[in-house]
């Protein structure tokens, strides 16, 4: 690999020196934050910026969830005060589902994307079809705005309209893609149909769903390097794949966490399964923990590809897993407390079945040592801090499954 | 009226001081035209550039039509060498119904529709909800472009989703919209019947479609002060209304002709209604004498809002009235080329009517004099440049319509 492999020299710096560097610019963003955000104004009341430059630091302060945002930005219009400044002075303002509002300014590459069109082989005056929707949503603009401040020219494809984007296609001939990982696949079989050639993409970058290994092998023996981004509408680009294909690799200015869902804690440690939580060094937009709602786990060591920041494996589902239990709300905080109240046990998992038509919730614990005192104790933590009551089972350290998932809903829909 | 009732200076020079540039901008065009663009180099391999500096050396150069481009592009792909520069240095490419394709670069207020904005009372730091379609054509994108240069952030609204568009006003609430004429009005009904209120709306730009005089007093009843602007896909904001309501400003960078249709010659006097063709000085995307396929009329005199530029009434209709007559085709060129011929004719007009079934074409034509021998020269001639005869009327000078119209096909489709 040579150094025109790597969008910048960020890419393959010494995990030491990035780590010092983010951790510099974390406690400014943290400032920033407080400075301009009327929500982290009231977040980080006693927060001293100046103390929050070490992942430790990071972990004692409080988690700002996206589900939360739509009732906060209904409350308290426009966003809840998460907007840094009157939406006026942004660039771009959209909506996503939820209702959530989010916004960008003129800053180059707001999202952090065009390191990933440039990992997936894309360069400067290359031609990119963007097949995702400019409307409303951010989906188009993460691609768009880091196409741009890559230097490429962009044909805004958009969604729906097949046969007349396969036409465009034909026609100025872009050599790249990008857009969802299924829609290219619809399009060279459009044009096979209308007897046109769109075989000038040699390039893929894709994101909004799951690429599966057979859709990834139908572009390879199409001659198309297809790979991935996994970004989200506040943040952009939060990490995206190498022509390694191991994993996708954090974006250089998100510091990326995995936490016991529902808690504002780290896992254990690295592999294990929890809840995706970023903090955006982005000035202009700051989100300082914030959590997608999606689970992840980090993915130990670096890309053979070169670049040296941390791996994370992608999607791996939806981390809320809030449900109702004889009719209470139970969260995933609330079986991380109970973890946390009895040092005996590692990890625990509430598990909800129903019998002849009841709910039959079970609370199974990892434990080195069990006793029916231990039993007992927990039980009762449990209808303290879940306000319903759980049958308690041990199992051995190791024994429930790496998901993320503190709560499992097994109950079938009558 | 104030000074900042006008986007620049520009906009209310001395109309003399205006022309003065307005020539040496043309010669520099014409010589960037010929240099960068193969299409121009061609069109004018015998034009000495320096020798562009008046309107009647203006007239004396050939016309680009838009309807010729789609062959154009077809046999020379991508863009019939109208392209200054290789595609992938531009920053968007689209296509537009035909098709044809444009592009823009990064230039700011790309199209010249800022000062279109402006005049609608648009300003720095508002909010503008851009419900033009951003996906594969240029709609949204000139206003977009002309929106940023302003100062204003965007909702990139689009096209449908009406519910979710008017969730986002009313939430974000824009101060002013940009789109066609009806469907603000469209979104301000659905707004009513969910019970939610856009009224933060108060300024409107519109284009695409006619604005007609009961949607305007519609807006005036709810607030909403809306201007219209005429832009085509290649050129933007060719001209726009301003508070005085008389006619559309042109805009600054654009040098309009009203020409006989189908000929390279300007209709004789301001007023006379005749083909739209403009000039573009913008060097990224050079277009000289362009033919929109538009009919048009200039509005003698000044605005009096105090922009001092000329003026035009909008869309008169479509200027290309190519017909077939007794299965031949005629052109407008043809019919102007008969009226050269006999310097007798003032104006003249082909009727093509239909008798039992049969094509009765009529040749009425401005005479001040007539008799049995002109009208005998009339027919000679032209069926010599018509290749179809047709039978010769004389009429007053003055009594033809004043409509832009060499032919007028009024047979009935059975």
């Amino acid at each position: 690999m040579t150094s025109g492999d790597f969008y910048d020299a960020l890419e393959t710096r010494a995990p030491a020196a990035r780590e010092a560097a983010l951790m510099a610019a974390l406690a400014e963003q943290v400032a920033n934050a407080k400075a301009r955000s009327g929500w982290y104004a009231k977040l980080f009341k006693d927060v001293d910026p100046r103390a929050i430059t070490s992942r430790a630091a990071l972990a004692r302060l409080p988690v700002t969830r996206k589900h939360d945002l739509i009732a906060l930005m209904k409350e308290n219009p426009p966003m809840g005060g998460l907007e840094a400044m009157p939406l006026g002075e942004a660039s771009l303002i959209f909506t996503s589902p939820g209702p959530i509002f989010e916004y960008t300014t003129d800053r180059p590459d707001f999202y952090d994307a065009a390191r990933a069109l440039y990992a997936a082989g894309i360069r400067k005056g290359d031609i990119v079809h963007n097949s995702f929707s400019y409307h409303l949503t951010p989906g188009a603009w993460v691609m768009h705005s880091a196409a741009r401040a890559l230097g490429c020219a962009v044909i805004p494809g958009g969604v729906g309209n097949t046969e007349q984007q396969v036409q465009v296609m034909a026609q100025i001939k872009p050599v790249a893609y990008a857009g969802t990982p299924d829609f290219l696949k619809i399009m060279i079989e459009t044009a096979d149909k209308l007897g046109l050639s769109i075989a000038s993409v040699k390039k893929a970058l894709v994101g909004g769903g799951p690429l599966f290994p057979q859709l990834r092998a139908f572009y390879k023996e199409r001659g198309i390097q297809c790979l991935q981004s996994f970004a989200t509408a506040e943040l952009g680009n939060i990490a995206h794949e190498s022509p390694a294909l191991e994993g996708l690799i954090v974006a250089e200015s998100k510091i990326v966490e995995v936490l016991v869902p529902g808690t504002r804690d780290p896992v254990a440690e690295a592999g294990q399964v929890g809840e995706l939580v970023v903090t955006t060094l982005n000035p202009d937009f700051p989100l300082v923990r914030f959590s997608t709602g999606d689970l992840t786990a980090v993915l130990p060591g670096p890309s053979p590809c070169g670049r040296t920041n941390m791996r994370i494996k992608g999607w791996m589902g939806r981390a809320d897993q809030t449900t109702k239990v004889r009719g209470m709300f139970v969260h995933p905080e609330q079986i991380a407390e109970v973890v946390k109240r009895h040092p005996e046990l590692k990890r625990a998992r509430l598990v909800v079945d129903a019998e002849e038509g009841l709910d039959a919730p079970t609370f199974r614990c990892e434990a080195a040592a069990s006793s029916p005192a231990l039993a007992d104790a927990v039980a009762k933590t449990f209808q303290a801090v879940c306000k319903v009551r759980a049958a308690v089972i041990f199992v051995e350290p190791g024994k429930l499954p790496n998901d993320g998932k503190l709560i499992e809903d097994v109950r079938k829909v009558a």
